[in-house]
């Protein structure tokens, strides 16, 4: 049996995806920049994939940028509102393609601020308020936490900063939340907020970011001026029009998706209750992401239990796939103060729709002789 | 009859490239940062394709770093090398996604030459000889001109680098040129290479860029550190093994093309002298690309012989794709002196090697209509 549960990492695109891939590679390889019909015909399919897209979190479809991703999205985004002289802030436990760009642009003079973060990653709102003065071009926080799963009160940050007006912009970083969490981005004062279609079964290599009408983030990437001159660079039709399938069809079932992967999370909770030496960072409530489990197996090595589940053909990760091959600590477990022993043990398991109770047994049957081995003589 | 004249502006996928993307994204969609064993089966296949690619320019494989496309790679390398006070230089007829970034730079302090060309596009050696100086950092040079043809002599201008010593780095945009012409880095003394994966039958979004062993240039997007650093972000394996499968097919036949697009630009232009007011401003020499064909009817407007005959099925450009939108003239035909009416008149006719003889007919009979129809009167 294979069970992959590194769905945060990447996700199976949906067969449809590949098919309308397909088709816009065999039937419409036109550049939608071209002026002739064979051209126009592609930016047709461009605009009615934007327009989908942007239905998915209400907005209009002049405000939806394609990149080439999430880190794309992120950094075009956090690079284009920063300006030397003014302050921008963040959380502990963001993505690297967030942190690191704030490192960068500090060493570049423009001040940085991150916030605390309580023991379930969420940030304290009157520390926010606090931080926000008349300097603050960006504020840039994560919707659900790629690690463990924690979702931000992005509605109560979102109003805190259009109270205290100034010229603050509020940048989501959506890409575990988009397709898996209500977003719109009127409700919630959004300004700018970035997503990946590999998360969301879409294919690898595009991304939008949500871009609110009259804003002017500098462009990253200069040239032909496709994209509002956002993001220059011939469309990737094929990856658009796969991201917009994707995104079709994950936000018809998107409560129905909720629930099955809650069940799912709440049985394997459940079920480690017979476990010993067993912490779950990403507990069963509002505060965290049904989609992601976070565990703590106290006294193994994090790695070596995933080798074991690997050799059983269950795919899991200790982190996030960014960093699986760094020796360093997670950054994120270290921000919610987790004990040594708690973050050298700690799992990921993350789900999508397409995993079963059934898998779930597999896993937690492959994990009990793995720890019993594994703890022997102990 | 459709025939397609637009694939400087981008190609038509090889069959075999979609299928071999298919299957990625069916059964390797293991995210290739992943610890566990699908992650590193989907690593390998990255690793055999960086290979495939690194082989095609006389690379080593880490010295190939995957992007997004051309622009990116363009983006990346002249912000990644440029800096304040030093000063790099280019040439007026590059793609935009090298002049607008070089604008851009220009804003931020950087000082910029351009250089003079002649009538045929090729740049003066001995202006870019002078030009060099202590402080130069960058010279970048398109390879294979997107609008005319123009093929810069790199040999020489890579030697003249080498010789004036110092610091300066030699960037070819080889987008119009990659799968066409011979590349051999190190013969060329080439420090960075851009190239795009749908200008050679590959897919949307992904393109390459080689920097040779030891060059440090900042990155454009900061992250998880992906491939090596240098570009973060999920690393596109349907994309990047399609780019692999185009890059391998292409070289196999690269001669065989050449002689084949030679013989059809040849036909064309014999076959053109029978009509009048014509002129071509990319003759059949080894000065010019023969996958491009570029020509200017005096007295008609390109745009209104672009819809004439997209009506008979022929698609066709004006410029370029990035520009076909634009209403300013085509500032390579500025740069090369052409006068108004031959810049206004000017088609462009690019060529693959699955073009035939009897499209080339069809293209000139529709032509000869269109022109009798469009001068009728005159």
């Amino acid at each position: 049996m294979e069970v992959y549960l590194d769905n945060s990492a990447t996700t199976k695109p949906y067969e449809t995806v590949i098919e309308k891939m397909n088709d816009v590679m065999r039937s419409y390889y036109g550049n939608p920049s071209s002026a002739h019909s064979f051209g126009i015909k592609a930016e047709k399919i461009l605009n009615d994939s934007r327009d989908t897209v942007a239905r998915t979190i209400n907005c209009g479809k002049e405000e939806i940028i394609f990149t080439s991703g999430g880190s794309e999205s992120n950094n075009f985004i956090i690079k284009g509102f920063a300006k030397e002289g003014g302050n921008i802030i963040t959380t502990p436990i963001e993505h690297p393609s967030v942190l690191n760009t704030f490192k960068e642009l500090e060493s570049q003079g423009v001040e940085i601020k991150i916030l605390s973060v309580f023991k379930d990653g969420r940030i304290n709102l009157e520390e926010l308020e606090k931080a926000i003065n008349k300097n603050t071009l960006l504020v840039s926080i994560m919707h659900v936490n790629n690690e463990i799963g924690t979702v931000q009160d992005i509605k109560s940050i979102g109003r805190i900063i259009k109270e205290k007006g100034g010229r603050t912009k509020f940048h989501i970083d959506g890409v575990q939340s988009y397709g898996k969490f209500n977003i719109d981005v009127k409700e919630l004062n959004i300004d700018a907020f970035s997503a990946s279609a590999h998360k969301i079964h879409g294919p690898r290599g595009v991304g939008f970011v949500y871009v609110k009408k009259g804003l002017i983030p500098k462009p990253l990437i200069s040239g032909g001026g496709q994209e509002r001159s956002f993001r220059s660079g011939t469309e990737n039709l094929p990856g658009v029009v796969g991201f917009s399938e994707a995104a079709r069809i994950i936000h018809q079932s998107m409560n129905e998706n909720y629930n099955k992967v809650f069940n799912l999370k709440e049985y394997f909770i459940e079920r480690l209750r017979d476990f010993e030496d067993v912490k779950i960072n990403s507990p069963l409530n509002e505060k965290f992401s049904p989609y992601i489990l976070n565990v703590s197996f106290i006294g193994i090595k994090g790695e070596v239990l995933l080798r074991a589940l690997d050799g059983n053909g269950i795919y899991v990760s200790t982190g996030s796939a960014c960093s699986a091959k760094d020796t360093k600590d997670s950054h994120v477990l270290r921000a919610i103060c987790l004990k040594d022993s708690e973050i050298k043990g700690a799992i990921r398991f993350s789900f999508s729709e397409d995993n079963t109770k059934e898998e779930i047994d597999y896993v937690l049957h492959s994990l009990y002789s793995s720890l019993k081995f594994l703890r022997r003589g102990k």
